[in-house]
């Protein structure tokens, strides 16, 4: 049940309706550009995480500058990709409900699908979808390479699940997923070059397992837009996940060094009330409309202001000198996580020199099964 | 965009895909009726808050327990429940864009529409938006009781502001918005009756300035679930808008002398990893899918359990006695916050002796602007 846009192409940011889900397209068009020339050198490839942005659009604009293909974390997103013209997508996550199965395998005639796996026990029942849909589907190996999650233990256990996987009539083994998720958003650079040299010594074990079975690894997928330097420079992955690269968000602005990208994700939100004396004013972006699982949002080009509570539909705003904004001011707000953001909005509003220039919706919103 | 239905009516719960929203029709019915027979001897009306279920076959059954009427916090929720032939709808709420109140205006035809003012600047915005429309628009007053966040000042600023809008030929004064949000969650009974007193005083104290402008005052609307029997039982407030009773959370659990509701409301989730020797288990209902702006969800049933962590799409559980939940294994998931979990879901599942017994949409998901 799509919202109609709350905007329309020509009008100005300021007469959009709120909340809204702005997209600063200089800034994001640059991040865009950015991983692209920071990989190219690596030989590592892009295959960009689609539970960041949930779109059809961005995922063709990604591709069209090198990606070869999409993450997904959910069946739903897949489907909603794939129907929209997404041809090459991993789940990297493990999928156990064979109805989920059933419903991956199916897109298969119009998208080529990967899924993961970390358990033995999933090995049937990922052969028996697959032979019920009459196709020979790929699954990789999720391994656990710090972040404590999902993931089974690197070196022979691994190697054995590929094994078993490479042993199975209709699946293939696709490779290693190696995602290290926290180690995103540890704060100093050291500790995330340490983190991920960890994770890669993970790789190495199993990969040397894997010879000893006489095993191909196609793919090791991993890296993320707060380590994706340190996964595509080790020569051991070969395809980066990133996804928050292309929007940024409050929580990696904190990072020491943070991403080489910029904020082009923003909510734009209104004062909706501002009492008389009261020392706050009141926009209508609550935490349904900026999440606060990574802190709460930061107002955009004004250290002035402070975003200092949440509730469902409500954010307060002091001001550090005393100046609020005035009832029926629009603010940009810098979501504190742009995953989760970017699912409560149906619509991305695109936005240039001030102008809204595209409305892109946000295909696989709320597709969480 | 509704994702397609997660069961059929007459499966077992446990074949039922995940995450699902589980409504125990049982206890939601008994919820249903004992708010319905606690308000009854009080001659306080319930206008339930539909910011909680977000849907009209919920509201129509609240409705036929004796609900004069349905709350809502936005004027896209009001359009989707009007659509759907809810005829008596509150925004408890200020809203300032002028789009907005036009949309609001257009649903007088279908359904009687109320909204909060808090500023006499707006006084000017809702006429016009009321003469624009040819409707005589009925606009409460939202008066700051103790929540510090919306409302201003009760008393003479309070009875000026309805002066304005009585005066004001498009416009009717509706009577006064007296909600302490804050207070239904604090702990101790004591605190939650002092703070509906100080509340209570807010309104007193305003009526006679109402008064001694010559105004009536139709509706004294607030209250919710953590502190309904003292607005009820005050003789102060009119109208009760009281939503999350219908389902309880792990939060409201957590009062000392909790409400006296049933939980009815469950994520259900299933085990996705279970790394041998990890001393976890990863369930695929993170934070997007239980919302932990008020804490972590509570495994039902099983203390054994706990929930310790979430990311998007991963919740994971850890046992307190060492045996944890088998891989695929469903749990049914206590969500810490019951408005902002049902808004991620598109279908409640309801489930009488352990079988799906009807499915309905969550009519309003998502409707934030």
């Amino acid at each position: 049940m799509l919202q109609p846009p709350p905007a329309e192409p020509g009008m100005r940011e300021d007469e959009v309706d709120t909340p809204a889900l702005i997209l600063d397209l200089d800034a994001f068009e640059a991040n865009l550009d950015t991983m692209a020339a920071r990989l190219a050198p690596t030989g590592a490839k892009l295959r960009a995480h689609a539970k960041t942005h949930k779109s059809a659009v961005i995922a063709r604009l990604q591709m069209a500058r090198g990606a070869v293909g999409q993450c997904v974390q959910k069946v739903g997103e897949a489907e909603a990709l794939a129907h929209a013209g997404i041809d090459d997508i991993l789940v990297s996550n493990e999928v156990v409900s064979p109805r989920k199965l059933a419903r991956l395998a199916a897109l298969s005639p119009i998208a080529r699908v990967q899924v993961c796996a970390d358990d033995p026990a999933m090995v049937p029942v990922l052969e028996a979808a697959a032979a019920a849909a009459g196709i020979r589907l790929s699954v990789l190996v999720e391994i656990e390479v710090g972040a404590r999650r999902c993931g089974l233990e690197p070196g022979a256990p691994a190697a054995e699940l590929a094994a078993r996987i490479a042993a199975s009539k209709h699946l293939a083994f696709g490779g290693l997923q190696a995602y290290f998720g926290s180690a995103q958003h540890k704060r100093q650079p050291e500790e995330r070059r340490a983190a991920i040299a960890f994770a890669g010594a993970c790789v190495e074990r199993t990969l040397e397992h894997l010879r000893a079975h006489h095993l191909d690894c196609p793919i090791v997928g991993g890296g993320g837009t707060g380590t994706f330097a340190f996964e595509a420079g080790s020569g051991l992955w070969t395809e980066i996940q990133a996804g928050s690269y292309i929007f940024m968000d409050a929580d990696y602005a904190r990072n020491i060094e943070p991403p080489p990208f910029r904020h082009s994700l923003f909510v734009l939100a209104q004062v909706m009330s501002a009492p008389a004396g009261s020392g706050r004013a009141v926009v209508d972006a609550g935490h349904k409309a900026a999440p606060i699982d990574s802190g709460f949002p930061v107002v955009f080009g004004r250290p002035d202001l402070a975003y200092v509570g949440a509730s469902d539909e409500h954010g307060v705003i002091e001001a550090r000198d005393g100046a609020l904004p005035a009832l029926g001011e629009k603010l940009r707000l810098i979501p504190g996580h742009c995953d989760p953001t970017v699912d409560r909005y149906d619509w991305y509003v695109g936005v240039r020199g001030g102008r809204v220039e595209c409305l892109w919706p946000v295909t696989a919103r709320g597709m969480m099964a």
